[in-house]
């Protein structure tokens, strides 16, 4: 699982510092949070390619997140046959999507299909056999989600010696007791997987909180991930624009990683008062906090390795 | 007058170049043209500020032509009381920005003022002390429009010497000989300015044209201008696709800048197909049918002095 910082900004794209937005490549698909303007810039430098690019999840209905998609779109369709594309996000997502695609007559070469927010709990907004994308309502000047991205669990570890020891040859049965069946031994005995698996490996976990007060939801979409891509806007001497503007100081979002027990966390969506001269600052300040915490950089690469 | 090249792209902006658009500063004033994906980055890296920016001449509908619009609103709205801005383009432009900014929830702390293609022959898009934009429609997959900035013409130059001899002595009669108007010498004769005025001094013109096949309206648009800035998408060899996409290859549009009898000529709009390392080539097919046509690069800027 390879996760690359297309942008670290917020508000505004900058010269050197484009808008946030994460891309995660995962068994071959690759699944984008938020499109700002010049996104596909970005996208170009990452060397991402658009095969395999089948998902967008979309915070909120707010200029720095949403105004690359159509030129994304437009990517997308120089690829020959490249399948539908699911777009996840909030109410309005798919006016949004659809009113430019009609105004600037953009001829798609494939199908759109639009997930929006349904309006209670939290929940799953797409599913398919490699991952599981939640979202959850975040605290912002504007209705916003956030996501946790999820591999299923993988089978435990295969024990031959246990699987001998129950009177299983190797062969085919071994094969059909790690992917979970219970299978008959040639004596005639039954052995349930469990007998000869180790305790099943949790998949790889991401969360992207961007746009939002501390908040519970917060919490519970980053808890014990692998890597937190979390929103640090400002220097915790500037809290009340934060407070002000619905967005998180880069100590918020420490302490936020650090409850959560992330392994370890990107803080992004940083604001343009900021240089790249002045991230150590705001690096130093979270650190203080919770040390597995970095400041984002533009086209940062995080690979998170399978855990045994 | 300075003229910058904020991009000279087509289609999609790329990590080397941004999409097609031109700054012109004249007299206190920014008039911009066109306004795609990236935009705003490329106006901070020329270091224009946003005051001043009264004006957006948009072409046409295509999305790499105005999708930079909102993030350029949003970026105006931090200058302090920074006035009305005027924008002039194709019928559905106010529909775009207006659409996109209440659904994004801007808040734009400024009024819009547009001004749409009324929908017959050519004329004036906008006017005021400083400038009149004409504009006219072009040749492309959809409407377009092309367009033409000049100075209000300048009063000749001032001879002393004849006005002297017409009995008008040095003071203020001199200055309202100067703005225009007719006078009464001390001894009683009356002078016109005409008398003591050499010819008419022509205002600085500068042209716009983009995402067009060639047309009479483009040679009227670039007539005898100090500065046409022309879209050359394709080279020669490529002609087929300029033909069929509704655009200008470099040798056409050189030879249109022939025709018009511009002093000078950046071709712009250039095919993402083309590298950095393409442009000598592009250059070279320009130049062998007009010496004065160069391939347009991000930032180039052009100072076009009042000429005598």
């Amino acid at each position: 699982m390879e996760c690359t910082l297309l942008g670290t900004g917020g508000m505004a794209p900058m010269p050197d510092r484009f808008l946030a937005s994460m891309a995660v490549k995962v068994g071959g698909q690759i699944v984008l949070f938020d499109a700002g303007e010049g996104t596909q810039i970005a996208w170009k430098q990452a060397h991402l390619g658009m095969r395999g690019w089948d998902l967008l999840a979309v915070t909120h209905l707010h200029a720095d997140h949403v105004l690359g998609i159509p030129g994304l779109l437009m990517l997308r369709a120089q690829v020959d046959d490249p399948g539908p594309l699911t777009l996840v996000g909030p109410p309005g997502l798919e006016q949004f999507v659809r009113f430019n695609l009609e105004l600037l007559e953009f001829l798609l070469t494939f199908h759109l299909d639009f997930v929006e927010w349904p309006g209670d709990g939290t929940g799953v907004a797409y599913a398919d056999d490699i991952l599981r994308l939640h979202w959850a309502p975040l605290q912002h000047t504007r209705f916003c989600l956030g996501y946790r991205l999820e591999e299923p669990d993988r089978p435990g570890r295969f024990d031959p010696q246990r699987a001998k020891e129950s009177g299983v040859i190797e062969g085919p049965l071994w094969g059909r007791l790690q992917h979970g069946e219970t299978v008959r031994t040639p004596a005639g005995g039954v052995v349930h997987p469990d007998q000869v698996l180790g305790p099943a490996r949790r998949g790889r976990r991401v969360a992207y909180v961007v746009d939002t007060r501390p908040t519970n939801n917060v919490l519970d979409l980053c808890s014990e991930t692998d890597l937190a891509v979390l929103e640090g806007m400002f220097l915790p001497e500037d809290a009340h624009h934060a407070a002000a503007k619905g967005h998180m100081t880069v100590t918020e979002a420490a302490s936020l990683a650090l409850w959560a027990r992330v392994s370890q966390a990107l803080l992004t969506h940083i604001s343009p008062r900021y240089t790249l001269a002045d991230l150590p600052r705001l690096e130093a300040a979270a650190r203080a906090v919770y040390n597995p915490v970095r400041m984002g950089r533009d086209l940062d690469q995080v690979t998170i390795p399978l855990p045994d």
